[in-house]
């Protein structure tokens, strides 16, 4: 299995993708948030890219069955239900209702990988799960860090660097490396125990902080609260 | 100072250069070989994209004022009449003599970057005299790898860290890194008491050995074998 990571969130090349597993991280918040609120019993993810869509596609559905969630410059959205911290996202709120999600840089990195042989969503809650998955499916792999507004982001990287290792030290395949997730998974090595701290580093952590979000980052480092795998697929992102 | 490092070698956004110094680095071989032909006495560089333009360059100047020197798939290329082994540029070769020069990475990368501030061409050769050039230039920094055929380069982002941990260890300027450049600080503190490792764990690393061009990593990870600052001005690239 060739393991290969893009540093920078833009359109991958088409023939990284036509065979290929693709899992997309944004740590900080959107797939742990879309993680969580499948974990809490949510039906669907739709992720859109801006704003206005997001209104466009809730008119779809009948307004009880949808909520309106996610973040601009880290903040809740006018009109909105919900934020852009997984905690908001209860059982109680999102148990059998669809999520309409837009977020700076998780949700619409799901559109720039869309023709990917299959394409899940993953964070430090379930990045056991999804080691485990991709070890059956067996195909090259392609992780794909949603990135910081385009640019390189730290925390990220180091959640695709722990899926590098998890994935190589079962010894379960031969695993071939690139360049980049060689590096990944040293830098996840650097922070293995204790990923908060690459949180603090990271200019993104930071902003959260600022933002009053601080809460969020030790929440996000959580590792395997869930086994759930979910699946972009048609548009939406729902439990495999 | 703030330091940022851009670890895919795509066009750089304008505003990462219109007041920053930009340093080139391509480790494997490119700024190691004008490095090399500078401190033996060669003239100045002049970094061509392609083999074409090479040959029409060539026609500018008497012959015997010029030498063409370069790559393609790490091999010398026809008509051409030195390769991209730093070895090769020798002071018999290369004194009073300028030098075009066409390579797969590195010199296409100083024209990505050409509206920079100050453009430096970087190596181990001479990453300590480049570090002090920036220290006392102490303008925002942008250190550029040229990468691997559009990707992430491992030995070109391990240089590029060590840069950034000279820069940092002296004390002398407040430094401010990205997500980026502290990874790539952290990549080199890997290797650091092994930069070989490094070459040997990269694709272009591996590809050089395969094409019988193995001694030519030991060469170039030998540190500080010089003092010079070479600089991409007005197309050129001189000693500054």
């Amino acid at each position: 299995m060739r393991i290969d990571i893009q540093l920078i969130p833009s359109p991958p090349k088409p023939y990284l993708l036509s065979d290929r597993m693709v899992v997309v991280i944004d740590v900080l918040r959107a797939t742990s948030v879309m993680i969580h609120a499948l974990s809490q019993g949510a039906l669907e993810i739709i992720p859109v890219a801006t704003v206005e869509e997001a209104f466009q596609m809730a008119k779809v559905f009948p307004r009880e069955a949808i909520l309106l969630g996610g973040e601009r410059e880290s903040k809740k959205i006018q009109g909105f239900d919900l934020g852009n911290s997984p905690r908001e996202y209860t059982s109680e709120k999102v148990r059998g209702r669809k999520l309409i999600l837009t977020t700076t840089n998780g949700t619409k990195a799901f559109h720039l990988v869309s023709s990917g042989r299959e394409i899940l969503a993953g964070s430090f809650f379930n990045i056991g799960a999804i080691a485990r998955r991709c070890l059956d499916l067996d195909k090259d792999l392609l992780i794909f860090p949603s990135g910081d507004e385009g640019d390189f982001s730290l925390e990220d990287t180091v959640c695709g660097g722990m899926l590098v290792d998890l994935i190589a030290k079962t010894g379960q395949k031969p695993i071939s490396l690139t360049d980049a997730s060689y590096s990944a998974q040293t830098l996840y090595k650097r922070f293995e125990t204790n990923l908060l701290e690459a949180f603090h580093l990271s200019r993104h952590g930071n902003e959260l902080m600022k933002r009053g979000f601080g809460d969020d980052l030790a929440y996000c480092a959580q590792i395997d609260m869930t086994d759930i795998v979910p699946q972009f697929k048609d548009g939406v992102i729902k439990v495999k």
